[in-house]
């Protein structure tokens, strides 16, 4: 099979399966007991904590896990605004049209809860501007998320660049509550997409809390991490043995994080390689494809993962593509999978300002470690064809 | 090494280990995809609802999977409160003294948010009476939850007769936005420790909310299932991709859900032949502890699980004992393993009236289905040597 969808979701690296092995029934014991079974488990999570940290270049005491992405992204969100629950008009949240529905969710939720959002909007490569954002920040304003790259069209937001502006906006003058403190607005990124090819060193990014997630970086599904800076404070999602600094309640999942420290330090080592391997591939896909008539690429054409290429056929559905290449063992996806059952068009693509039809006729492809230039050779081919049959059926219909 | 403690966590079947496995890097596709691995992966997660909706005598469509019992405990009584938080103040909620951290300090959290909490009290076995939760009951009840069976002490509840008292009560004139809804009061249940031994008919115990833990039935870790009743509306934790019908957004973990399912479908076939095994073994193992003077069983003599024993060595201080036991490789837990990093005195055993000396001195040994009793003539002999050997020590102090 030919698998051009990583974005939805990776295989598990066999390295990170054998990893997470003995921690199944071996050394299977709670890392909240005191006994020998128990002090292994501890100690596995808290190398892989310091791992983890390690890559992040942040402290260990900085690294939460979580059960995955989504997870993540709400913890990071509700834990902060949570805290203001009872004064919710009062404040400002922000965030941009084009983000995981994790966070676009959460934040539509924020509205309904009373907090006053902005909805920053991409440009029509899937760029947020700093400018707008620099003009959408406010004295009242808890919190700033924005993803690090899109995992629909694979645009990459200057993460750096937002993480100072928001740091000199720190400076003036706070309302009430947040008015002595001086860690608002809190900066946030989703930054599951971007785990496996950008720079994750905190320092270089400014950032306050970000999200990681296990099911992208070839890790196991259901483990995401939270780093959270250090002076933070965080409302749990939910309450229990206290596990996570009370912050994620619940037995560790100690297979879980040794397989998501292990396939994080994996990714970061061939990162530079693989970047390199893959630019070179998406470029030639990218223009072999823009050769079909009537083809638009879909998001920023430099500024985008390595791994991410969305393309528009025009006056066709992207679905019909789909369901030809998946009888040839070749698996992509149409607008995002956590969409790709609903008939709705993707609200990325429309937020780059395409119409729905063409919405409805983008295609993404997300390569992984494992993809070659003869499978995108062979997926060529298949697309290529299908492409001109499917219009002139379309041709003899109109 | 001999494990005592299978109530902290079990290891994981190797069987549920060999279940797992091909969906890790083989079958890998993220359900929510359309194409054929995404399909397999739909199909995984939909035959182990069906496996766990089949155990437990319910519809599929009931089945919701979680992150954990944490999560799971979280989601159904957040999920019932939440959609009252603007009017907390007028609703009112029943939990006991003697639950898993997992629900008490959700009630805890409950409390603060302004609703009215009633805490049913334990005899002094760890049972809670029917006749003190009728008394309860009010007009505004929104939710009841009472565990199955307790995880320190091992007292089982009678819950199939609290859930007859308050399927009746829900005739009563009720009252504002709950007056027309006759599902309240909902009644939960967190049969985490339940699991493995009692009956989990859902039809026979008349509950609308149901908490199982992969964890403590040879499964895997972070993994949950929460049985929601059909007619139940809940809100959810978090927001995201709208996977469980909504209310458990994230990727599915299809290993981890595929292994749940085996799990459950292991200890469900040996049930009844386990049950048989562990009551003797737990019998003989409590009669020659308790032939250690000044010794007290903890909990009820019958109504508990098969496979917890729970006693107090008076002027002794538990964890001395568990000490001893670790350098032998014998693994008991002193409180619950959530609490066993706390020097706080277990709040369970002082619920049962016992004072803090002897909350100290409670030992919990939990059976698995590899305890022998090979291995409980070991632990009684390091035991009675132990005991004795401490209060010799304590007598030339004192």
């Amino acid at each position: 099979m030919i698998y051009l969808d990583n974005a939805a979701t990776t295989p598990v690296d066999k390295e990170v399966v054998k990893a997470m092995d003995k921690y199944h029934s071996k050394f299977f014991g709670n890392p909240s007991s005191l006994y020998k079974p128990g002090r292994q488990a501890k100690r596995a999570v808290e190398d892989a904590r310091t791992t983890v940290a390690n890559l992040l270049n942040c402290d260990a005491q900085e690294i939460l896990f979580t059960a995955g992405g989504t997870e993540s992204d709400n913890l990071a969100i509700f834990g902060v605004v949570n805290q203001f629950l009872d004064k919710a008009k009062d404040y400002h949240c922000i965030t941009t049209n084009i983000e995981h529905p994790a966070v676009l969710n959460s934040f539509k939720r924020l509205g309904k809860l009373g907090f006053d959002v902005t909805y920053l909007k991409s440009d029509q490569y899937g760029l947020i501007s700093s400018k707008d954002l620099l003009r959408a920040l406010r004295p009242n304003t808890l919190l700033v998320s924005i993803m690090y790259a899109n995992n629909e069209v694979g645009t990459i937001q200057p993460i750096a660049e937002i993480g100072k502006i928001i740091k000199n906006y720190r400076h003036v003058q706070r309302v009430d509550t947040i008015s002595k403190n001086p860690s608002y607005p809190i900066f946030h990124t989703d930054a599951c997409q971007a785990a496996p090819y950008l720079d994750l060193n905190i320092e270089n990014l400014g950032v306050d809390l970000l999200t990681l997630n296990g099911s992208k970086i070839y890790g196991p599904k259901q483990i995401g991490v939270l780093f959270k800076k250090k002076n933070i404070k965080l409302q749990p999602l939910f309450y229990g043995g206290s596990q996570e600094e009370g912050l994620r309640s619940g037995t560790e999942n100690v297979p879980g994080i040794v397989g998501f420290a292990k396939a994080l330090e994996l990714v970061d080592k061939d990162k530079q390689k693989e970047n390199k391997r893959l630019l070179k591939l998406r470029d030639y896909f990218t223009m072999e494809l823009l050769k079909i008539p009537n083809s638009i690429l879909n998001g920023h054409p430099e500024k985008r993962l390595p791994n991410n290429v969305n393309v528009t056929f025009k006056h066709i559905e992207g679905e019909s593509i789909m369901l030809k290449l998946d009888q040839q063992e070749i698996y992509v996806s149409t607008g995002s999978a956590c969409h790709s059952k609903s008939l709705e068009p993707s609200y990325v693509i429309l937020a780059l300002g395409q119409d729905a039809a063409n919405a409805h006729g983008s295609m993404r492809f997300t390569f992984g470690k494992d993809t070659t230039k003869k499978d995108l050779d062979k997926t060529l081919k298949v697309i290529k064809k299908t492409v001109s049959d499917l219009r002139k059926i379309s041709a003899i219909q109109t």
